[in-house]
């Protein structure tokens, strides 16, 4: 089966997040996505792959398979390095009691604009068994095709919210609420409580000021050279590493 | 002053490695890079600037700087985000004995492909007081203007070699060689060595075989969740900050 034409527009529409939320859909790229999404709940529309992918070894199910020539599914694609295929993918949307903040640690991200570094995260939180996020409006969108990349498949693990973050947290004060930021405690000595939210800030600005006021605490990565700071995605690494070596 | 054809075409030659080996020149583009370079042993050619900064604050010394309009400076960058400006640099290049691989650690790279991952871990080691880096052949090129742009400015701080890997291990057998591998030991549990080498891999096929065989010891950064891997850049900054919390 090749791509109808309405097909076509529908794929060049989820390029555009107005796109993806008029259609309540999303595209996730290349064999390693599509392989893990086959392993997850997500509800598959139809899967587009290259001509040459004929005689995958992937169990498909009962999805339906497009196959075009490896120039069209490279001028569907959303990334320019995707030759291998995507899938058509219903949008999970989650709500405020899937989730439990009593128990281990929530990731917070105020404000991450770069889908890299969103997907980057993810694929962070799912290595150290986080699978809860909780993103401030401006958050860069979860189902932007460069944070499913970047996530290698590990966007369906997680569990994700969009909220109004300052009034967010103070429905959860009592909960403990540490911030990633340069003037924080030296994180090699901090003894993490048990369960938590850890915040991470903007790429540029850090943690805002009216989310920083909310935080019982801070804490900050010890440095032994002379660069100004890290990347969020390297920060929330390295923090996370010293969260779960505590537990 | 404005730039004139032949200054034109030079920096157009900078996007290429031929280029830039040809005229051992290369390019910072922003103004972190700029300011950093400023405060560094580099010695620069000449600035380019987009007219808006002629305020600019910067101290320029004697160096050459050429005012274009905006879009003329879009037009020569190298990187699609830089309408700040660049410099025209020469290149360092480093020998065998400006290192020393008794004290501290030199982190090694066996085929990092992509300049992003290059600069993220040119930054990390800044953050982590390491300014020696020891790379494979096929790692890419140093002064790649992706690779300054992602180091923020830390790639003045850091010397580095390019060597034929598993020749240059042999040579340097006795001083302890670690490797970041997921077949490796715990290193939450791990007790490093006070100096030595710490192997970061390619991208899809981590430490290659032949390096491998050389290494004295494996770590792995343990796992709760269920990603396959991390980033290379992520593990980078997990693994040092896990070396350097014991000195």
């Amino acid at each position: 089966m090749t791509l109808s034409n309405n097909q076509i527009k529908l794929i060049n529409s989820l390029h555009s997040k107005k796109g993806r939320i008029d259609n309540n859909l999303f595209l996730v790229e290349g064999e390693k996505g599509i392989r893990e999404l086959l392993d997850s709940s997500f509800k598959i529309e139809f899967i587009v792959l290259n001509r040459k992918e004929i005689q995958s070894h992937l169990n498909f199910g009962e999805t339906p398979i497009y196959y075009e020539s490896e120039s069209n599914v490279i001028k569907y694609s959303s990334l320019t390095t995707n030759e291998y295929g995507f899938a058509i993918v219903h949008s999970k949307i989650f709500a405020l009691n899937d989730f439990s903040f009593t128990l281990g640690y929530t990731v917070v991200l105020d404000g991450i604009r770069d889908p890299g570094n969103l997907g980057t995260i993810l694929r962070i939180c799912d290595w150290y068994g986080i699978n809860q996020l909780v993103c401030s409006m401006d958050t860069t969108e979860y189902y932007n095709s460069k944070v499913i990349s970047a996530s290698m498949g590990s966007f369906h693990r997680i569990k994700f919210l969009y909220v109004d973050l300052p009034e967010f947290l103070d429905q959860f004060s009592g909960i403990p609420m540490i911030g990633a930021s340069l003037d924080g405690k030296n994180v090699h000595e901090y003894e993490f409580p048990s369960n938590g939210f850890i915040v991470f800030g903007n790429e540029s600005e850090g943690i805002r000021s009216q989310v920083k006021g909310a935080l019982t605490d801070l804490v900050k990565i010890p440095s032994w050279g002379k660069a100004e700071s890290l990347n969020v995605g390297i920060s929330a690494g390295v923090i996370l590493d010293n969260i779960k070596r505590q537990y």
